[in-house]
């Protein structure tokens, strides 16, 4: 098999992974059970559904920019790849499964427990593509570069994953705010640098 | 992160966007559920659903085409035009949910006008993408040209959907004839635009 | 929008519907719902459901199919296309509607009726795309050749599609035999020709 | 049909089967129903869905990556070819069936043979795309070469799937350790080939 792999090609390693998180970041809305009488309050009850999918929206929407630009300072594909590739694929599927186990059980202790651990557990193969990926770098002689803001950074959301986790049995909400938060940590630093980035260039 | 992004390119966006779309328009339709017993009353009845569940098909097929024709004049990604972009496709992924909050409580008031209400999120979010792809040209002394029509359409239809969310409290079936009748408003002049330049040109 | 539409091209729109066909035909398998026992007679009361299931499959594989071909031929895309293509797959899109309305119903007349009434449907949905990609031709001076056995053969499916339709009154079974008789029809010619082709030339 | 075929680019045979297996892969998750109740204990004895969802995951990610390096050999598009992949893409579109059957009874006798009567015809629809790709490659004088470890691979992969499914009927748990020795048996030499090639050229 491994001969076989290296006749891989990245484009379609990379076609299959956004593939598999387009349906991922899809399918989680089919969990959110409208509800069946039309009074608002019903509605409204259901704003842990809401907040739980927002949180795993966004936190897949991160993995998926993150792990396109992985893949694409990849180089090529080896066995070893293609196997971490799809271990992070099965964590990042069971996704909608603990965010509809969240939403159905209203935003419970130990079911909140259970979303902090897996993505934990998203965060650890996350890791493992990356090692991979620095490996083949390494092989080829060519270090990936200016990688080090972005494992410090992922160092940091597994702590926050971890601190979430441990948090949840005592308050979920909090630990909702903590998942929320780390998405946020992403998505708005990036979004400052651009701005200031923007300014001094004009 | 930021420089991360600016490796994206612009084909990925725009086929993970494509993707996120294509799931959203088919799976809409698991959300009808089909009658479990075989009288013609009964499916008859489902008349709602499937009105509901054309308009919602045409206005995102409409947002494919537009979404992509803009993402195809932007040049190149940064992290805001991801960002926005995400937010379009967070707004359009609800829309199976409100298809189906509809269609269970059969057209009643309130479901119909947060119905209403999610489409002109999703409005305003392409005006979001909308607005950093000018930002882009401008940035790159491209200005945008022509968008102007563009701009007056989009205007037009969310005031549209501002007075059917206001309506759907009084009328839902009128308020569900304003959705159908923007979606139509989309469709029907750039089929006529064409037939007439046919005309002129042979 | 007609200006925007000639934007497009002719790749995206085929990778679009690609992506809604590969979605389609997939999640009819999820309408397909496993007994709640484990008892071999509750799985083989199940047999209208698989039947119905792999007619639905056969036939939206050879829409895949020939939806391809006739795309590939029609050189460029219009507004007229763009709608034909997606009054297609709005077509197909209710193909799990139906499939699930017979399965659940065990086959009845009345569900097996809208079954073929569908059919018919999506086989006028794709005459109006073959329609309008012939005009596209015609503009361009270039006519579609050797269509006439394509057109022949889409007539008659239409034929066997409204004679199941009524026949599913009387005898819902004999309109299954004879939505599959339309998937073997078209399967079996292509695989014969090929081999048949293949003998000559050795 | 045959004509029309021949002018079938693999790229799109490729990006369609892609598209299918991505999403079988996929939706799969939405089969593993949550517990409704916010107990661990509920979640523990969910672990069958688990096993079984894993099971499936790495043999449908296993199926993804011969099949892709199957076609990719294959040279030119065929119907047969066509038909013969539509005949694995149908089994595979029956493993979240089987996989949800197996969850829902909680790995009973008669769902767990099943599953592995339907992983047998799995693999023998394999067999029917690797021969049509054999006999294409045979008729372009370039025979297939270095398959035959391939080809005795999937023989006993085939062998290990009529025992486990005939051994479900005394212990479905040791039928369920049967298939996961397959997906072991399939990923592991090639993870660790990599590793040792890796050693001898450094």
């Amino acid at each position: 098999m491994s001969e076989a792999e290296r006749r891989f090609s990245m484009g379609r390693l990379e076609a299959f992974s956004d593939g598999v998180i387009a349906v991922i970041i899809t399918i989680m809305v089919l969990e959110l059970k409208p509800p069946e009488t039309p009074e608002p309050t019903a509605l409204v009850r259901l704003w842990p559904s809401f907040a739980i999918y927002l949180v795993s929206f966004i936190l897949v929407a991160i993995y998926w920019i993150n792990h396109h630009n992985l893949l694409a300072s990849a180089g090529h594909v080896t066995a070893r790849l293609i196997w971490a590739n799809n271990a992070l694929l099965f964590c990042l599927s069971l996704i909608p499964f603990a965010t509809a186990y969240v939403a159905d059980t209203d935003l419970a202790p130990f079911p909140t427990m259970v979303y902090g651990a897996l993505q934990f557990a998203c965060g650890l193969a996350y890791f493992l593509v990356l090692s991979t990926v620095s490996a083949v770098r390494r092989a080829a002689a060519e270090p990936l570069e200016a990688s080090r803001v972005h494992i410090v950074q992922n160092v940091l959301a597994l702590a926050v994953y971890a601190l979430g986790t441990a948090l949840a049995l005592l308050s979920p909400l909090a630990a909702l705010g903590l998942f929320l938060f780390v998405a946020i940590a992403y998505v708005v630093p990036g979004l400052l640098a651009e701005v200031s980035h923007r300014r001094h260039t004009h």
